[in-house]
């Protein structure tokens, strides 16, 4: 798995603060920006992610990079619905290299190693088979394993992106595309810290909604961090 | 494949014309809905739709379930980001039946065909030993083809239904989800036939904007009706 | 004010709680449904909302008609992004009546309110005046005032309703939109009481986010109900 | 009116290019970027809209500030759903300078224009006293016109732009929208005339689905240009 920022707004921070800070204020709009010290930016920030003024986040967008994760994730991913996404094509891109995910719990047993890996290879081995043999690329793509990596090139504003962080990010959440949230969490980050600040599952706020699951929730976070 | 519309908006095509008619009037809502024959019900939505006042179309939802589509086309569906999705989750499901889907480019040939069902019973017979050695269902799951079979729940309004009709029946789309448009299409119009008159690809309204496929595309659809 | 329903999914509950159940299982859709008595779906849809498993509650579309409410309000309400409006335009149609709304800080006081009705009175007849002249209404609306009534039809999700009603019958929120909020929760709840159980302003669930203004809402809150 | 673009994707053609780009590639994305000449992109940006290949052209953001507006245009602004706004709120910022908007057909005649400047003065100096009379801002504005300026920041995405200038540059549109559409879309060409290289109204394109207004129109427009 490798990920990207391709591209992101630029100052998202800065420009956030100021949508905000505008709709509240009758001065013009240079002056704000004038006003807007790094420090008042960050602290308005955060007071604004705390009282749930999310909608000024919206203004700051980010374009990620996302190569070798399997289709099992990526089908979760363009469930997120307010983004944009680019996937690369298995109707029209011949599947050549044959890269895929192999879950931890599989490639910790070497029987189970071996038994999966085998099996994709000899899945991949069909696919290039059947398009011998004239099936399209589309078609002989019905039996690649959800394991085959697919790259893909989405964008997604702050907002979205802290809702994203909430779901996935959870120990709830499919490990592959939490290993991909945790990955664009640290991104982001370092672009735009107080965007961020918050950014989390929900119990980072103190708030865990799937109760039941809880004790055993915190227990393995804790043990992974 | 098994498409039904589990619930719609009562009488869709009635509350699609009382609010765009009640936004050019002064008139009551109660008398414009007398008003409102069948006759001019049916004349007034398809000029709505000849003007592109296509917002009030948006009142009319309908819920479908589909059944035993798989993955590849439910990825494709899901991208649609204007509509609500439930589908079955490979996460908590167990695979056990192991119904796939044979595209008919496969299915034509005995040599791919037995190829392709081999490799694809054999895929879901590994999914099942890996299970049985402990590895979790969400994990086991990446050894699955694209094939193999899924059940959603989705509704759409019918302005998005418009425009997924506008994709997903033309020649260009791929052959699977064109097929769970076509019948879509196909029940919507049972429905509401005046919401759909002007429903399908961009050819029924005369325009193609895929021109360089044009004839081949032309040819093909002609054959086909 | 006046707020009817003028259409909404049929048996908007079972939708919902069909939908969300049917993906962690693998019975058919048919079994689940008579397994789906009218007390399992309480239980079931109230559980779905405590664990914020909202998204199959988009199922569940509801069409409103909103009409007596000035445009402050109107533009607030429209700013809804998840939802289809159709509003009376008042490029197209004139208004005759001239029905305008007067908030209660402006009633409770004889001076106020007489100022303020002769203002309003003054600019509705204004506008008649230009029209005569030969102004079209799309431009003599200009001089209308933001209380001056308006007629919208609009159709929202279940999911998107909590999340208004949330935002909207809060005591932060404008005191109009707070009163159609209000309305439109009483209408819903009649028909899906338990898609609606926890709806509310936030602090229903225990967690004001506008924590500064927190001790005077709550009062004032509580002198309300 | 004052329009300004406050921020926007850095390289937005090659990134919408380059998002497009890869989906139909196996090649790694640096070295599609390195292909990607000026030339390139260009032409291929026109060939993907020509083909109705919209979706990559989300990945261009634009924040625009526009200021001096009326709340006429303002209320239809932010009816346009995908997009992110910050407005300058009349519950809270008090309208201290009362600018206010004045048409054209009001403007051209002498005794329209002061009957209808009278008005919105007196409106506005009531709007004062009320305040005066400790009334809230947020219930004051009640009685302010439409045609007092407001201020919002918005973030809107390539794709949504040209889906506005196709509606809002169109002689059908309100004037007032259509001057704020004219703007934007000279300020988004200087960026990127690629991107909005067929942007206007649908005739641009051939079509208008107005076709009973369309001679008018047309006169209107070729005067106009």
């Amino acid at each position: 798995m490798e990920i990207r920022i391709l591209s992101h707004t630029p100052n998202p921070e800065l420009i956030v603060a100021l949508a905000a800070r505008q709709s509240w204020s009758s001065k013009k709009v240079e002056d704000l920006k004038k006003e807007l010290t790094p420090e008042k930016v960050s602290s308005f920030l955060r007071k604004l992610y705390k009282m749930h003024h999310l909608s000024p986040f919206e203004h700051a967008n980010f374009t990620f990079l996302v190569e070798g994760i399997s289709r099992v994730t990526s089908h979760q991913l363009v469930r997120h619905r307010i983004a944009s996404y680019t996937q690369q094509s298995q109707r029209h891109v011949e599947v050549t290299e044959g890269k895929f995910v192999v879950p931890e719990t599989i490639k910790n047993k070497s029987s189970t190693h071996s038994l999966y890996t085998k099996a994709v290879k000899s899945a991949v081995s069909i696919y290039k088979k059947l398009i011998n043999e004239g099936v399209p690329l589309e078609d002989a793509r019905y039996v690649l394993p959800s394991s085959v990596t697919t790259r893909i090139i989405f964008t997604m504003n702050a907002r979205e992106l802290l809702h994203f962080f909430k779901l996935r990010t959870c120990i709830a959440a499919q490990w592959e595309i939490r290993k991909v949230a945790e990955e664009m969490l640290k991104l982001v980050k370092e672009i735009a810290p107080n965007l961020f600040y918050y950014a989390g599952p929900p119990c980072v706020e103190g708030i865990c909604p799937e109760k039941k699951f809880c004790e055993l929730f915190k227990k393995y976070y804790k043990k992974k961090s």
